[in-house]
């Protein structure tokens, strides 16, 4: 089959790998219907992350079921199926408690690369959920989002404790902090403010439902924010960038014992503790727990409650994988969904 | 009358300073029955934050009142009472949100000084909660632990969300990590760590309820609460030192999805935004809202339920209060008690 390698910075070739194959009695092979590209590919491909050797890339996907392993007991050949960007047992007290993509037997589906024809699915039980039945196509791109990035901002507004009648502001207008909107609208914030500089994106941030943009940043976006909320900062802030300049931002533009929910994958960050001491914010974050979340994702998804996939704007066949980077790296995309 | 002046590092005097006024329609003044030495008052004895000036120093008290401003209603001559190390004015959106130490208007009580025979009191009724009557002399240490030490290790137990049948850990066996034992044995935890090298403290937090203690630090620390924890880490974790090994000790011996509850004041911290995401834990900490919790507090002493005063090993005159500093100083007190 074919997929993605990267083999240097801004170097991803569509190229033949190995067919997977069931190697554990838990596992799934599946053969892919969408998959995309994460912001957080792009660490990788700028150079942030450091490429040893060629890697497989893509950790979202869905896909139809084509083999599982002896001991699945959830699923079938044929069956439509969406899972986490992190494999997980379902089983461990870590999983039972919340936390799959921190399973203690969890692997990262990026280690096996999901930007592929076929993908092989560890603990295919404990990270697979089948839909309904057989989804229509126009539906595909929403619960590909459900695979993290929607996930994602799913968990950051529950981590920024987003409630009815808060003001919550998210910093990053990329597809994470884009469907962070979404999420804080669905949890029913009552004022939505995106931190936003570009204008197609600050039009789907109040599609989803953003009521205020702003766009400055730093002293600047701090004191905005507190001009917005009578010079308290936010109840809940969503941080989905991952640098130093947004993090600070986000704990900034939050009131005393108000909460940010962080899941921009850190680079580079370092908080100063006197800060989180007087500031006095709830901080929380990390790997979104997607799979915990997937049967209500993809519930509301296929009831049309809610409608992620929009944050693709561009689509490519599979092996147009390369294109697909260029144009989120130039951010002449929001986010590519690639095809088989 | 007289009070306590810092004038350099380790130059604690006992001297004359001006009798306190109302100086505000809110204000109450208050004559001391007993004030303290709390573990954050070293910072600036020991010279880790400046003086650029005399300091009058302390922050916890018991007293009488001994004159109201025109606008305190709850509060009359005569009454015994207890306040918070923060003035608040009980009435803002903070105050209300359950963050009083965090007021829009909040004094900080060590700078008016409460290591004196009298104190004048901001936002008396916002800050001050009277006793039922007049308490028995017994009880005296423990309502006036309840101004910032015991509630501060309250918060942090709150804050590491302790709960029935969780284990936690507890860095720092100064009085606020031996009261947030007790914080962590009221809220009725299962198992509580306290990792301590010193015997005294050692048997002090056992009688406040910690079942295990650890001498270990650092990795080897964190190896044994694995160890007690099947390889996962703490539930719950109350940090109550304040310097970057502790706050590493902390974080790394909570289990994803876990808390973090921080209390020691921030000196010299800085978090690598990378551990924060990859332990997934919730992060949350500053100055306790001590007001908000008084009542309780207070209800459960006065009820002899806890036993907050056993933190003070050693009383003295007021006169004395150079010496009280010098024996927490060279750890030869665990907190004193001062009486005028």
């Amino acid at each position: 089959m074919y997929g993605a390698v990267i083999h240097a910075p801004g170097d991803v070739r569509y190229e033949e790998r190995p067919d997977p194959t069931i190697e554990q009695p838990t596992d799934a092979v599946i053969r892919m219907v969408a998959t995309c590209v994460c912001g957080s590919d792009l660490w990788t491909y700028r150079g942030l992350n450091p490429i040893k050797r060629p890697l497989h890339m893509g950790h979202e996907y869905v896909g139809i079921v084509e083999e599982i392993g002896a001991d699945v007991q959830t699923l079938a050949p044929g069956d439509f199926v969406i899972g986490s960007f992190m494999a997980s047992d379902g089983t461990c007290e870590i999983c039972r408690a919340g936390y799959p993509s921190r399973c203690v037997n969890v692997v990262p589906m990026g280690m096996l690369g999901a930007q592929a024809e076929r993908l092989r699915v560890p603990w295919a039980d404990g990270t697979l959920v089948a839909t309904p039945g057989e989804p229509d196509a126009e539906l595909i791109p929403s619960l590909l989002a459900a695979s993290d990035v929607l996930g994602t901002g799913w968990f950051a507004a529950e981590a920024a404790a987003v409630e009815p009648g808060k003001t919550v502001v998210v910093v990053g207008d990329g597809a994470v902090g884009l469907l962070g909107v979404l999420a804080a609208k669905a949890r029913g914030a009552e004022r939505i403010v995106a931190m936003s500089r570009h204008a197609d994106r600050q039009q789907l941030a109040q599609r989803f439902g953003a009521t205020d943009i702003v766009t400055e940043r730093g002293d600047e976006g701090v004191a905005r924010i507190k001009d917005l909320t009578n010079g308290l900062g936010a109840h809940s802030v969503i941080e989905a960038v991952g640098t130093q300049e947004s993090m600070l931002q986000a704990i900034r533009s939050t009131r005393p014992g108000g909460h940010v929910g962080f899941v921009g994958v850190s680079h580079g960050v370092s908080l100063p503790g006197d800060l989180l001491f007087s500031s006095e914010v709830h901080l929380f974050g990390g790997p979104a727990p997607v799979r915990r979340d997937l049967p209500d994702l993809i519930d509301r998804i296929w009831h049309r409650e809610i409608d992620p996939g929009l944050v693709f704007d561009l689509t490519l066949p599979l092996s147009e994988v390369a294109e697909g980077y260029r144009a989120m790296d130039e951010r002449r995309a929001i986010k590519t969904l690639l095809m088989p």
